[in-house]
């Protein structure tokens, strides 16, 4: 007998009728002799309806009352779930994050972090035969403040669970099938990888393909968790999300990753001396701005060009936060781009190999495409494009590595 | 300083709008000096909604899921409620039930009893400046299971908090502006009381003038918690319910109540021997009938009449229960009819007068009422008459008790 965690999002259990087709599922993999747990996102819109109605009485609620607000939408679908488990002849239960032992620190407590999970009450419940269905993305404080989890919450629950109960399976249940080898809106001979290892997963997650935060996708590298991408509106297998071994060392390249949400920030003339570069991102920092690639130039002549990219959502704070600063760096002059993609190519074959950043360049260059910043790291190159010609690198790239070829280890 | 009390229903939070209005009526009584504490129902229609959702999914939900559903209602409206508070200025946090120390039994979660009431955070709360905002109608077991205080539970929250903090006030804000000598609708010169009794307001609120479920009034009764039902939509001063007095006794009839929702059974030449009735009644207790006034007529030739009256929803239930045992208990014939109106004078004072109750059957009878069954308690006098003369029958005892005059105590 195994012990599967399954794990379902908004778009799976959005209406009534969706939440008895996650019901038939559940009641399946519970018939096929297995111990099951399901863990819920709230339905369809319901996060979005509660941070309007938030918004229609206060332009700046507070965290710790938004957090009440927020953890309800799980508690209906759960609850609704569990209900619809019990009238199919399924011993089912609803369980609150709380309930199911998820203790997170509260200084933030609409992005909470996990201190333990201590499912006690999980336990009992699968130990009567029944099927525990636990509201995602939420936990409470020692003191017993309610605290949300953050975005893709839902999953951290379903992997934390997965990990204090050493599951067999951990299964995430989303509206895509699994993770490609590229986007297929842009590549249409794009191939779902059977398996993915987390650090490729976290560089192709990190870089637009969303399917999963990178924050559960790191939880279960650090316990060993395997996790299961996969449709929740066909039977199909997904992708696999496990330690790499040896034999799957192969290949060098396994996806590519785009990425059009950035913006590009340039400093130009900079003073080339120590502490530049700490004051500005201190600034950053403290504007509350994610600064994603960072390239400085050699300097010439005692001054420097330095680029960054930043979530475009951010460019105005950014921009701000730059100017606040640009005296005192001495910088001649700053300049935000919009129109910038990022195009990377993953795969953790890239660590023990050369040759991959040649011909990503090249081909590149063959397809006229200009190369604005380069950043790499052990297991992806990145570089930034013009945004128009974002979608035709994915294309060459993905074309010239032979990603669409069965060429799974 | 006072402390007080002040409980919300559902029509007060329907929209952002409505609680904004609540905010400043709030912040109105804190910067009068008070320490204040609010109670919420979940807004407007959202209980029925969360009910459709369940149905949708189960024709016969568990009641310990429906707990965690049901209870998500009042999460919302408190939270949005305290951030629309700290948003103006005033420092607020929402409390859930059992932050608020509402400790319940579980065997019928959707019903729960208080056991105890610890309130150590809203103390805390208080002490700190804060306006706590608690969410009604909920609380947790001993083991940690969500329960819901069923219908009125918001009332009871409010309530059983203002007696376990010695509230100096506990204000009920609803959409009626007071408790008045009859239903305003059939009595245009009904007159709203400045004061009534605990008992005086059960016997109103149980019999139709259903401005409070009888559970929270008898819980204030016995912890001696005045209370005061007033509009949320005018500043005007509403009803005060509390413990009677010696001056209060010189009126004798205080109010007319009417229901119009019950339904007669008559069951027709029974045996007249021991354990006839406890058999009948046992039967509805089993169908979880609720049988409200009972009335058995004098034997004649060892076979006698017995007449009862239940919800007309659950009619159909009685009948059915009626039908299995009338065998048994030797009943000619078994008479359904829905065309009942109960009418009753209630006030206290009539415990030490007579001549109310004849006072009563000569007014009916002087407007051609036929009285098909009476039955009286202390405080209360009940006829069942025809529904179509029901409203006559309110209006000429209202006229003959003088009630539309001011004669407040």
């Amino acid at each position: 007998m195994s012990l599967i965690v399954m794990k379902f999002g908004g778009t799976s259990v959005a209406t009534p009728e969706l939440i008895l087709r996650v019901a038939r599922r559940v009641i399946s993999v519970k018939r096929q002799g297995n111990d099951v747990i399901v863990v819920l996102s709230a339905m369809g819109h319901t996060t979005d309806e509660l941070q309007d109605l938030a918004a229609k009485v206060s332009r700046n609620p507070a965290e710790r009352d938004m957090a009440v607000l927020m953890t309800t939408g799980e508690r209906i679908s759960a609850a609704l779930l569990a209900i619809a488990l019990n009238d199919q002849g399924v011993p089912s239960r609803a369980f609150t994050g709380w309930q199911a032992g998820f203790v997170t620190d509260g200084d933030q407590p609409l992005r909470a972090r996990i201190l333990r999970v201590e499912p006690l009450r999980i336990r009992d419940a699968l130990a009567e035969g029944l099927v525990p269905v636990v509201t995602g993305y939420q936990g409470i404080t020692e003191r017993g403040d309610e605290t949300a989890l953050g975005r893709g919450g839902s999953d951290l629950t379903a992997v934390a669970l997965a990990c204090a109960l050493k599951a067999d399976a951990c299964e995430i249940y989303t509206d895509v099938d699994g993770v490609y080898t590229a986007d297929p809106r842009v590549v249409p001979s794009a191939r779902k990888m059977r398996h993915i290892s987390y650090e490729e997963m976290l560089e192709m997650a990190s870089m637009g393909a969303q399917v999963m935060q990178a924050r559960s996708v790191e939880y279960a590298k650090k316990h060993g968790a395997v996790l299961h991408v996969r449709s929740s509106f066909s039977e199909t297998p997904g992708t696999i999300i496990q330690e790499v071994d040896s034999t799957m060392e192969s290949v060098l390249v396994r996806g590519i990753a785009h990425d059009m949400t950035e913006a590009k920030i340039t400093l130009r003339g900079l003073a080339d001396r120590p502490g530049i570069a700490a004051a500005l991102f201190n600034r950053m920092s403290q504007s509350n701005v994610n600064v994603d690639m960072i390239v400085q130039n050699v300097s010439q002549d005692g001054v420097t060009d330095l680029s960054f990219t930043v979530p475009r959502a951010d460019l105005r704070k950014a921009m701000d936060a730059c100017l606040l600063v640009q005296r005192d760096i001495g910088a001649r002059e700053v300049i935000a781009d919009e129109e910038i993609a990022k195009v990377s190519v993953v795969g953790i074959g890239m660590r023990s190999h050369s040759g991959v950043a040649a011909k990503m360049f090249e081909t590149l260059a063959a397809h006229n495409i200009n190369i604005e910043m380069i950043s790499t790291s052990e297991i992806k190159i990145s570089c930034i494009v013009r945004e128009s010609q974002g979608e035709n690198a994915v294309r060459a790239l993905h074309s010239v590595f032979a990603l669409e070829q069965d060429e799974e280890y």
